[in-house]
């Protein structure tokens, strides 16, 4: 039974998430305990909001829920690999496929890399 | 120009390793504003090391050097993404391919994917 090691990040791992089928990393976010467990039991990717404190359930308010078909950990188990089916388009609250948007270019420049798929103001209301 | 939010995490943001040609997800690590700066300076993959609090050229000790080809920052410049190509044939420092080779399984029971490549014991040692 593999064990997170979540005290070496005050209570959370990191969790990266990619596309099972494309293999394009979508997003990082983080899980506590709590969350992990919920991601176990449920088999939708549940994590810890650190800006909200409160656990989120990826997609219940924007519809892109995220189905897990595969998880890995790492070789320190403090960080983990979710393989992921969307049920939507988007993965990011700004309303882009993926939250790995912004290439950074030699000169230090950001260049945005896809469309913006939704509008963020329309579905949260923001 | 990028700008990276290194206060959210007490100085440091996550790195997702990617291979650029499999895009196999590597590893993970973490960067403080130095390591990011000799990164991008470099083309060398820099992290920072939290266990020994030290900047990290990876690959100094193992061979196993990264070479960055693409640089990709999240949608709130807390995260980065790194598309590299490897020196050597291990990301890990236990020896195996990458260091995410543990499937979580349904049980919760752990399966180690890849082989061991190099016999860490001999490289580092230890």
């Amino acid at each position: 039974m593999v064990t997170l090691d979540f005290e070496k990040s005050n209570g959370i791992v990191p969790a990266i998430v990619q596309d099972y089928k494309s293999g394009r990393v979508l997003m990082v976010a983080y899980m506590n305990a709590h969350a992990w467990d919920l991601t176990l039991q449920t088999g939708e990717a549940h994590y810890w909001s650190r800006s909200r404190r409160e656990i989120w359930h990826k997609g219940e308010t924007s519809g892109n829920i995220q189905i897990v078909k595969e998880i890995f950990a790492d070789c320190d188990h403090d960080a983990i690999l979710l393989k992921v089916k969307r049920q939507g388009d988007a993965a990011c609250h700004l309303g882009y496929e993926n939250c790995i948007h912004n290439r950074v270019e030699k000169n230090g420049d950001i260049t945005i890399i896809g469309e913006r798929i939704f509008d963020p103001e329309r579905v949260y209301g923001k």
